[in-house]
C-alpha cells in the first residue's frame, strides 16, 4: 500500500513513522509512506500558503494553488485513488471505513490547518471527507495519523499475529472482555477463578458474556446494531453481574 | 494546567509537544506537560511491563504494578484530579467533554498498549474511560494527543485570537460554512459574490444558511439535537441550494 500525505507540517509525522507497528510495516515494504510539504509548491515568492478569508472573520484560509500543484505531482496510476480530507465536516470514521480503505493499493491524505481550506480545492480533488469524531483539533495531522494507524493494522502481514486484530473491540461489533495478567493477586484483588480453570469452553463463554455485558452497560447503541446469535441471547439472559468477578 | 502522561513510549510525544499551538502554550507557561515512562517503575530486573493473559489468547497485557507505582509518584494535590484512560471501551469523546476537562487544573492520562491493561488497575485508578471513536488503534498515545489537542485549545490564552475557537464546527452545535480566499477565480470557479459585497448582515445570513444546510446534508443527527432560533428556522425555510454558489 502506498500512502501520500499532503501537509504543511511534515516534521509532525517523524515520530509517528517510527512507531513500532508502522515502522515494521515500512521496513517490510508492506506500506510506503511519502510526506509532501504543500509549502514547497507555493508559487508565492515568500512561499506563502494562506490568505485572509473572503467576507471577513478571524483566521487564515489555505489557498488552493499550492495544494492543487502538490496533488498533481503525486503519481496516481489508478484514477480511483481516494483523496481523504480530514475535517469536522466529514463522515464519522469507524472500523468499517478503516476496513474499506485498507483494500486500496494507494491512498492520498490532505491535512488542513488554520481556519480551513478554500472550498474550491475540496470540491475539486477530495473524494472522501472524513472526521475522526465530534471535537475540534488544531489541524488534520493528528487525525491523519489516527486513520493511518487504524488502516495499517488491517493490511495483511502488518500485525505480527494475523489473528490479533480480530479479538479487538469493534472487530465483531462488541466491546472487549476484561484482561488480566500476573500477579494473581494485586492489592487484594484476584483474577477471576474461571480464567485459571483451564476449561477453554467455560473461558470462551465467560469472555463472551463479559463482552456482551460490557457492551450493554457502556455502549447500548452498539448492542442494538449487533445481530445476537442464539447462544449469545441465552448467555445474556443467564448472565449475572457477579459472574464477572 | 498541569498534564501528566503515563506511557511506555515517551518518544512518541516529542514532535507533538513541538506543535505550534501546544509549544506556545508550554512556552507561555499556560500548560505544563510531564511525560512519565511506565517502564521506569517496573520492579522486574529486566524492566518487563507485560505478561501473558490469564485464560489464554494472543497478545500481551500490561501488568498492574509499574502503572500503579508510576501513578503514585504523581504529585496530586487535588484528590479530584481525573485519571483518563483512552480505550475503545470508553465514553465517546466530544467537544462538550473537551470543555469539561479544560476546566480542571490537573489531568492525568494513562496510555494503554499491546492487547490491553490489567482490569484491576483500571478499576483502581481510572476515573474517566474515554474513546475518541469507534475504531481500533495500536495504543493510547495518538488518542491522548488528540484529546490534549482538543482540550488545550480551550484553555484561556492558548489560542492567539480569543474568539477564534468559537467559529469552529461543533462550537455551537452546527458544522461550519465554507471558506474562500484569494484568488477570486481558481480554475474557472469563482468566490460566491455575496462574500465580496461588504454587506456584513447579508454575509452573516449567508454563512448561517450555509452552516445550517451543511449540517442538514452531512450530519442530520446534529441538526436534530440543535435548538433552532426563529431566525434560523426562517433562513432554513427560504434557503436554496443554489444560494451557496
Amino acid at each position: 500500500m502506498k500512502i501520500d500525505i499532503l501537509t504543511l507540517f511534515p516534521e509532525l509525522f517523524r515520530d509517528f513513522l517510527n512507531t513500532s507497528i508502522l515502522k515494521r510495516a515500512i521496513d517490510k515494504d508492506l506500506i510506503n509512506i511519502n510526506i509532501i510539504n504543500i509549502r514547497d509548491y507555493s508559487k508565492d515568492k515568500h512561499k506563502k500558503v494562506d490568505d485572509y478569508t473572503y467576507g471577513g472573520g478571524p483566521g487564515m484560509v489555505l489557498t488552493p494553488q499550492p495544494i492543487y500543484d502538490a496533488y498533481k505531482c503525486i503519481d496516481t496510476k489508478d484514477i480511483d485513488t481516494p483523496c481523504i480530507y480530514l475535517s469536522p465536516q466529514g463522515k464519522t470514521f469507524n472500523q468499517d471505513m478503516a476496513m474499506e480503505f485498507s483494500q486500496y493499493p494507494h491512498l492520498i491524505f490532505l491535512c488542513g490547518h488554520y481556519e480551513g481550506i478554500d472550498q474550491r480545492i475540496i470540491d475539486k480533488i477530495v473524494t472522501h471527507e472524513v472526521s475522526i469524531g465530534d471535537y475540534i483539533l488544531t489541524g488534520g495531522e493528528l487525525p491523519t495519523m489516527v486513520v493511518i494507524d487504524a488502516i495499517s493494522r488491517l493490511v495483511p502481514g502488518v500485525l505480527g499475529n494475523e489473528n490479533s486484530s480480530n479479538y479487538d473491540s469493534f472487530s465483531d461489533g462488541l466491546l472487549e472482555y476484561p484482561h488480566y495478567t500476573r500477579p494473581y493477586e494485586f492489592m487484594g484483588e484476584k483474577v477471576p477463578d474461571i480464567l485459571l480453570s483451564g476449561d477453554h469452553e467455560k473461558i470462551r463463554r465467560w469472555r463472551k458474556g463479559a463482552s456482551l455485558i460490557n457492551t450493554k452497560k457502556k455502549r447500548p447503541d452498539l448492542l442494538k446494531k449487533y445481530n445476537l446469535t442464539e447462544e449469545e441471547k441465552e448467555i445474556l439472559r443467564n448472565y449475572n453481574e457477579s459472574d464477572l468477578k
